[in-house]
């Protein structure tokens, strides 16, 4: 099995709601059917989907579908701009779990739950810096 | 915010375990410190770290972390992949939601649930061809 990840699927309640909370973060769609909405990454895409769809599709109760054993994380370049991208997911309607602040291995971090409860670490990380082209990898470029 | 996922975290009841869990699927971990195992994909990072400390750093309790609403999906070159490496999943102590089969879009897929609730889908998507160095993105390579 390569390492990589080719899609994250979000299950969420309404498709087109969910997809408005991401364009509202500044993302922008890729041309897609009816009933799922894409947003291509690096190397990867991020799809939503309905929770009841995807439930049928793994045959388990919809109950069973929790949120936030898995996180995922946007790095930045700077610490500065951790503050300002938390503001902009709030006005989307996430909510602040964890504003941002230091945090004890040296990097300023927040959290913000997205209205469908998925959660997003926004992050520096002053000893991993990204590549030019924003790509991450666990001890830096 | 631009358009990508530097970290994937997956809270886990026992990072060490859950570690030799992928490495059974052939991966391997990049250097780390203690507590936390990080496996470099495309990109972007997959880290291991316990529930507990992650319910911690969301400020949520760890009841509330459950799994399933976010899904990963790792896609193959060929259809016949696809069984293989369910199989391997298997053996290294997943449990099969899915078996490798047709999908009405086209495609083959088969759903594993790792040891710790996570899902990944194993897909072959022929309407999506993967980049020579395996990424992926919605409407193909």
């Amino acid at each position: 099995m390569e390492q990589r990840v080719s899609l994250i699927t979000l299950g969420v309640q309404d498709v087109e709601a969910s997809a408005q909370f991401y364009e509202q973060l500044g993302w922008t769609r890729a041309e897609s059917p009816d009933g799922v909405v894409a947003f291509d990454l690096m190397s990867q895409t991020l799809g939503l989907y309905t929770l009841d769809k995807l439930a049928e599709d793994l045959n388990l109760p919809i109950e069973a579908l929790g949120t936030g054993a898995m996180t995922l994380s946007h790095n930045v370049r700077d610490a500065e701009e951790v503050a300002p991208l938390l503001a902009r997911a709030e006005a989307a309607g996430a909510a602040i779990l964890r504003p941002a602040g230091p945090v004890f291995w040296g990097g300023t971090i927040g959290y913000f739950q997205s209205p469908d409860g998925h959660i997003w670490e926004i992050a520096h990380n002053p000893y991993s810096a990204l590549s030019p082209e924003g790509a991450f990898r666990w001890n830096g470029y």
